[in-house]
């Protein structure tokens, strides 16, 4: 039992990872683990309007393990230039090292769904990356754009940023973004 | 597309809505939406250990939303006496409410998840149940017993409240806490 034990432990901390957004309503910064829970239950909500079919149970683990290499490296925004092939490696030491505690190596599949929300190749994959692109501009639409102009980002690197994946993934999801990201931007939510 | 907005931004207050314990290592306290995220985690690792043989990604869905009727109630200790009758009422208010948002009035059978597992009868259900006692004890474990001391809560009054669901749905689970409980009663970590 121990090492389930240790693999739960070490999942805590990413309790005390923070992203850029807050939570709406509260004045504290958003965590990788909260985050996680909300767009596993957005992408169970949304699995009808997916590109593609999708077996949701994939996408709902995929998206419950997709930040856990960020316990050894921190949230790196999307918008982040350079140093992101380091980054990933160093992520999936970490996804290596925390699944490696369960007995079978890698849990129900674990490493695996890592990998495969990371590639963003399979239909299950493209829509939980959709998700969780769309979650933080969701939230900055609903804040202000508060994310966004504290890190000074532009609208158009928001939208070639986000855009592609998200379309990709849940192309109705971003027709609905779309609109709402243009009046952000009219209102003067973005930065720079 | 509006109404599965309307519903995630909704599950965004559970991260406002506050439990005893805190994450190792961090001064505040968690709250269920990373609790829910942890123990959904913490299940498809420890399937394998259930009472009996489980669908692991319907106890994965069911944990994903058992707390979100606290959107409007929020959390109770299991420790509280009385009013569970009247608390379980407006959580199911709040969670009829909640999925109502959304366009089949339900989600993914979100409502019939909640109360498969509030009725804890099935495999899946006490299984989920089990895991969702025994984290914050594990927490505790790990944590000098802080919310049991803070809120005055006895090794007997923790014992009789979380031994006999945990044992029901991950007997393995239990045996590994028993000792390490009398170690902590062992080493005063436990209130009154």
């Amino acid at each position: 039992m121990q090492p389930y034990i240790d693999f739960v432990m070490e999942l805590d901390r990413l309790k005390a990872v923070t992203r850029k957004v807050k939570p709406t309503g509260l004045d504290r910064y958003e965590n990788s683990a909260e985050h996680s829970w909300q767009i596993a239950l957005l992408a169970a909500a949304l699995a009808p309007l997916a590109d593609a079919p999708v077996d949701i149970d994939r996408v709902i683990r995929m998206l419950l393990v997709h930040d856990i290499g960020e316990i050894d490296t921190g949230d790196t925004i999307v918008f982040a230039e350079g140093g992101w092939e380091e980054r990933k490696a160093a992520e999936q030491a970490a996804v290596t090292r925390i699944f490696g505690h369960l007995p079978d190596g890698g849990g129900d599949g674990f490493l695996e769904l890592w990998r495969e929300f990371e590639a963003a190749e399979t239909p299950e994959a493209r829509f939980a990356n959709a998700v969780d692109r769309a979650m933080p501009a969701l939230l900055n639409l609903a804040n202000e754009g508060q994310s966004w102009r504290e890190n000074g980002i532009s609208y158009a690197r928001v939208v070639a940023r986000i855009g592609p994946p998200i379309e990709a993934g849940c192309p109705a999801l971003w027709a609905y973004m779309v609109p709402r990201l243009v009046e952000a931007r009219d209102r003067g939510w973005f930065g720079a």
